[in-house]
This record gives C-alpha cells, sequence and structure tokens, in this order.
C-alpha cells in the first residue's frame, strides 16, 4: 500500500461526537522539474508514478517533440524530483510564446485558441468510428471499478486509453492534465494508434482538457463529469465527441452526436 | 439565469433507452489575459464574474502587489477579456522567477516551497483563534446551500470567506485557485482584516491551493474534499490548520489540530 500513489499518514478524524487519532491514506503529491539541455524548463506537481511517460507526453504536448525518437536521453531522478532530457534541436523560444495568447481576427468565428503552442499542436480530428451508448457506459464502469486509488484518497483523477469494449491502460495523478499527459507518453513511447481509440476520464471537461485529447489526436472523450462552455466550442472545431456525465444509465452528449449510436439503432429494433 | 457564470446550451441526453434533444445549463469559461504597463503578463482561464477580484487577488498571490493602493489603475474588458492594470513600480523580473524551483539545501527539514515567488509571499501563521466542529460542519452546509451553481452545471468550484458562525462573502469559479484569488481580491480591495477569519473550500487541498490560503494569510481552511501529502506538509510547516472531508457530521483534521475544538469540550461535558 506504501508506493508513488498514496502514503500511510496520521490523522484526527472526528465522528461518532469524538476525536480519534487514526492511520488514513493520502495522495502523495510530490514536484518534478524537466530539464532540458541542462536548462530548468518547467517544475509540475504530480503523482510520481509514470514519470518517464509524463515528461514525453507532457513535452509532445508543449509542442517541443512530435515523436519518442526526438528525445535523445532521458533520466529520471525519483527521489529528487528531477528529469533529466537531452533533445538533438530545441526551441526555447517555443516555450516563451507557449502563455502568449493569440486573439484571431475574427472572434467568436475562428478556432478558440488561446495560447500560442496549441495552435502548432491541436489536431482536427478527420477520421473516428462510431461507439454505441452501451460501450461508452460499459468503459466507464471498468475504469471506475478497475482504479480504486481514487476511492481511497478522494484525491486522484483517473484517465484511461480504450478501444471500444476495453480498458488498454489506465493512469491517475492528482493533476488532471498529467493523467492525460502520461496517457499521451504512452501512446508515443510504444507507438500506440489512436484512430480507433477512445480518452475515459473521471474529471471535468475544461479547454484545456479538451486540447489535450485533442493533441494526442483521439477524437471520443467519455467523461463522467461536466464540460464548459469553452471546451464545447474546442470540441465542435476540432471535431471531438464529448460526452459527460456519464452515471448509471445516462449520459450527455455535447459535440458531434452523430458518432454516438444509440444500442437500439445497433439492434435494428 | 443568463448570466456571466452559466448560459444554456442544446445537448443530446441519452436517457431511459433514448436520445432527447434538451436545452443544458453549462459552467461559462472564458480567457482574461492580464496586460500590466502595456505588457502581455498572463492568461488564465476563469469563470467570468467578479474579475477585478480575481486580478486583484492573483496578483497579489504571484507577488506583484502587497496592497490595493499600489495598484494606479485597472481596467476590465469583459466582452474581450483583457484585463489593463497600471502599476508605479514593476518588477516583472519577478515573474520570471516565478516558475523556477527552488531546491532546498536541507531537503525534508526545510519548508516544503518549490517555486521561487512563494517563498516571497507565503506567511505563516501566527495568530489564529480556535474554531468548533460544529461550527465547521455548519460553514460547510451553508456554503453548499447557498450556491447552487455547482449543483446546475457540475463544474465550479466555491470558496467562502467566513467568520466562525457566518458566510462573509462566497465566490465560485470553473478554477479552483480562480475562486481563492476572487477572496484575496476582494479581501484587499475592502482592507478585510483576516486574522478572524476561516476559508470554506469545495475543492481538494492540494500544495497549491495550501499556499494560496496561507498568502492570504488565514489560518483555518475548510474543505470538502482530502488534501495531499505535500499540501499536510505545508499546512504544518505554515501553521494551518487544514480540515477534510467535512461530510455530514464528520470530518479529518490533517494539521494543527489544537485549533479544531471539540463542541462537549466547550459544553464542559
Amino acid at each position: 500500500m506504501e508506493n508513488s500513489v498514496m502514503r500511510k499518514q496520521a490523522i484526527v478524524k472526528y465522528d461518532i461526537g469524538e476525536f480519534l487519532e487514526v492511520e488514513d491514506v493520502v495522495a502523495i503529491e510530490a514536484p518534478l522539474t524537466i530539464v532540458i539541455n541542462g536548462e530548468e524548463f518547467a517544475t509540475m506537481l504530480c503523482t510520481p508514478s509514470h514519470l518517464e511517460e509524463l515528461v514525453v507526453g507532457f513535452l509532445a504536448a508543449e509542442g517541443l517533440i512530435r515523436t519518442y525518437k526526438e528525445i535523445q536521453k532521458i533520466t529520471i531522478d525519483e527521489d529528487k524530483g528531477f528529469a533529466y532530457v537531452k533533445l538533438e534541436k530545441v526551441s526555447l523560444s517555443t516555450s516563451d510564446a507557449t502563455t502568449k495568447r493569440v486573439v484571431g481576427s475574427c472572434c467568436g468565428k475562428s478556432r478558440q485558441f488561446y495560447f500560442q503552442s496549441d495552435v502548432k499542436t491541436a489536431k482536427t480530428v478527420v477520421k473516428c468510428s462510431s461507439i454505441s451508448v452501451e460501450q461508452c457506459i460499459k468503459l466507464m464502469r471498468k475504469m471506475q471499478e478497475g482504479s480504486d486509488d481514487y476511492q481511497r484518497t478522494g484525491c486522484l483523477h483517473n484517465a484511461a486509453l480504450c478501444t471500444k469494449d476495453d480498458i488498454v491502460i489506465s493512469r491517475s495523478d492528482i493533476g488532471r492534465h498529467n493523467a492525460l499527459d502520461k496517457i499521451y507518453g504512452y501512446c508515443l513511447m510504444n507507438g500506440v494508434g489512436v484512430r480507433d481509440k477512445v480518452i475515459v476520464f473521471s474529471g471535468r471537461i475544461s479547454s484545456e482538457v479538451l486540447l489535450k485529447v485533442s493533441k494526442i489526436g483521439i477524437g471520443i472523450l467519455l467523461s463522467k463529469s461536466a464540460p464548459t462552455t469553452l471546451a464545447i466550442e474546442l470540441a465542435e472545431d476540432l471535431g471531438i465527441t464529448a460526452v459527460g456525465f456519464i452515471r448509471g444509465q445516462r449520459l450527455n452528449v455535447y459535440s458531434r452526436s452523430d458518432r454516438i449510436i444509440c444500442d437500439k439503432e445497433l439492434k435494428g429494433d
């Protein structure tokens, strides 16, 4: 139970009218500083598991690499929380642009990008097959049953890379973005094709989450939670099917609903 | 119901075996770019309400101002999502340091700061009175009853500035940090003393949330959710009482539990 995801912690619990000193399980949060070619690039706070995937996915999402091969060397010092990355060519000027806002000339009609780096890395999903309501509900249930870290700590987000029928891998992190970056890193490191894949996610669908999914190149995002207005606009623009509030036998489709098939239709009722 | 927090949205709902086109309510997410003395400083994604409070709180949390008076002028263009701020003296070099990691010489014994700006802005809470379990539970219930935005959109975080017995103000945002920045901004703009105040919060207690509370200068944080290990360490270091999982008649105290009083003790049982 003591691992890189959670650890025991002495706490004071108040229950049935009195205080008790008990041992509880708390999600580990740790810093990871990414150093590129000797220069500090970013520090993120994360769940210290699958760190190489996290770094690879983060660098790709930030537009610093397109393929895993572009990384010449990557060394992770888990104890100190450092990742040393060697890239052949690095345009760290890219990073200066990362947080600069892009204001489209044609507000409300052009794509709703807000950061220059996103313009470069977000992809419009063109080819993507459909999925049935039953499959959506089943995948969400599988992800939730499969990882009890959230249940134990109440503090982790889960993201799973799936085919239509099953989970390929599942990753958890205290940060929603990190969980998705780990999935992205896994795909790049293992040359996983994403066209036929789906992402199942425990968190809310913000614009940043939606963009991350588009960067990975996946066309269907299934979430247990709610989306924002901006995420829905981006989903329409980028051709992503965003499904939220998958709970019990219900779900809401917020964009590109043509890809979600009612099971009755499948059975020819 | 159409306001700056949420808006109506046409969605496709699957329920009881069929698709229905219905109108739902979705939380608004919008960009806000802060321009300081003509130079772009940061773009945040937020719920576009109480924007001046958000900007003031954010600038204080980033260490750019200490008091509201240091802002010579602030103009908000809500439609375009820009905040123009005029500061007399600005050390934007500060901002370069914001994301640089600080590695203490004495790992695990010194304070667990990870960003240079936090070293400057986080305060150790020295004076802070205590609160009873009953008051904690009542404040959480009041905050949740008072704001139904979360209930309606499933996408907002709430933070409330409270005395021991009542809510002073409550703020919501799609971003946890933003909700706290709005509280911070409110305090600075209205000269609110914080020594006798408590923050009630809907979200998880990450290290960043804990640091934000310490920057505001408040010694008791009451949350509905779970903390991380790093947040608990920081809470111990900074003298903050972190209470989590306030649900029904239960709660967990993670740090400085001496400030949480059992109601039996109060009554002299």
